[in-house]
């Protein structure tokens, strides 16, 4: 599929990457960006994507097409709004949004496309900006199968563990899992640490021994030392992480997860103090912290 | 040190493995257990280890002595109580207590045992039962250096990873941090696994995609499974976690830690539910499961 043409839209922090990498992997590759001065586009078209100003002309141009933006209602006015990319694309072009939008909007993304002769997967990544650069994503894909295989080496092209997890929505089901683990997964790292800090020990050495056992998660290896010295940096930034618990929570519906709603409230006060754009690991900072 | 006479106090499920596994290592070794019955302790006589019936016989012929039994009201009654090891430990004798008992009632036995012309660690274990009998167990000790050095033989021979985490307590404090993250990481893996449920993933596809990823955890990767096919045979009990968690809470005392309180409460739960004997990923019952 090295002669299907790519759109990406939405090059920020993870769109330019993922479109710098398809170039990399020698497929044509056109951009687009809402403000076509910020940096990360900026650094998209030096690396050789195609950046044009308009959607319509990335749009009907393209074979497959990749759309990289915040939440579902960003998703949806960018496909379906006036103007939007289902306005121009081919017919039956593939669609795929690597957006975290849950469930439910990708389901009826999908039913509207299919009326409209184009194609959609649900696409969401995690591996965060580290891994858009290194192209070692982890990718989620919810929809027909046959689309799956047609898009996979695209997929390939930017990612690492790319995974068929079912029909539409299903990659969005799988993230929104995901999610749940990471919420709680920093806060048990926040806890443990506090913890430390009020028993006299060193968080490091908590960090390192706790760690490679059964108490040992990514979250406690990787953000773990960054809310020991209180470097709040993003990697991934906490306003995205409360879209995403939102989101479970619509999901989850009736379904009670007493962690997730204490996750929402914590990453809520993080907000408060005007952390939004500071990393998970911040949720420290729930505890008394800097 | 290997002429060293060891007397092992408590053949449960842990402290039977580990007397075995310091027999292999050519160590004299002296068990101790209140019912003589037990499956475990007969196990221990199998393989070499010198089962008595008194406290006093263990106690006075030992050069080290390890505690491995319940919680903080059980180790010091057997150290402290009347007819109990410090009544006819030889002088200078080193008490090593493997059981999770807390930072306060830790510095306190040192302390009194101290002023009895005794030397104490506190050197609680994690890996579980397997750890045990592995010789896998990660120690995390707390104490004089002195005396961690002249028992580092005895650990090795019982475990992989042995760290001196400083003074009397240390041990204890990194132990409860330990346990704040078993407790919330199995939250994490009991919620995921009930979205993906509500959302018709199947959970090994989450346990697989997630583990591998900024969501892995030890918890997911190894209790994930056995929550999904409702397994709840332990590894590690219910009620020993709830007593770790009670131990966190007094340690806390006004820094609240929002989600060990939770931690606490769903566990208590599955208590109630007739589960404290169950393992810890029983903790999925909590979400209206089996």
């Amino acid at each position: 599929m090295k002669n299907s043409k790519i759109a990406v839209f939405g090059l920020g922090v993870m769109g330019s990457p993922m479109a710098q990498n398809l170039v990399k992997h020698g497929y044509q590759t056109m951009g687009y960006n809402r403000s076509l001065n910020r940096s990360s586009a900026l650094e998209a078209a030096k690396a050789g994507v195609k950046v044009v100003s308009s959607i319509a002309e990335a749009a009907e141009n393209a074979d497959i097409i990749l759309t990289c933006v915040g939440d579902e209602k960003d998703v949806q006015q960018l496909i379906l709004g006036s103007g939007g990319i289902a306005e121009y694309a081919k017919p039956q072009a593939l669609i795929i949004d690597c957006s975290t939008i849950g469930k439910t909007a990708a389901c009826e993304l999908a039913t509207t496309l299919k009326a409209k002769g184009l194609r959609f997967l649900d696409a969401p990544v995690t591996g965060g900006d580290i891994g858009a650069v290194n192209g070692t994503l982890t990718i989620m894909v919810g929809g027909e199968l046959a689309d799956f295989e047609e898009a996979l080496p695209v997929f390939t092209a930017i990612g690492k563990k790319v995974v068929h997890c079912g029909l539409s929505g299903s990659g969005q089901a799988v993230k929104l899992c995901n999610q749940v683990l990471c919420g709680l997964h920093a806060i048990a790292a926040a806890e443990a640490i506090q913890l430390s800090k009020q028993l006299g020990i060193e968080p490091n050495l908590v960090i390192d021994v706790c760690g490679s056992g059964a108490a040992g998660s990514w979250a406690l290896t990787n953000l773990g030392p960054k809310m020991s010295k209180a470097d709040f940096a993003p990697g991934f930034m906490v306003k995205h992480l409360l879209k995403d618990l939102r989101l479970v929570r619509e999901a989850a519906e009736n379904g009670e997860l007493p962690g997730v709603t204490l996750a929402e409230s914590l990453f809520e006060s993080i907000q408060l103090l005007g952390g939004e754009d500071q990393g998970s690991q911040a949720i420290i900072r729930a505890y008394g912290e800097t």
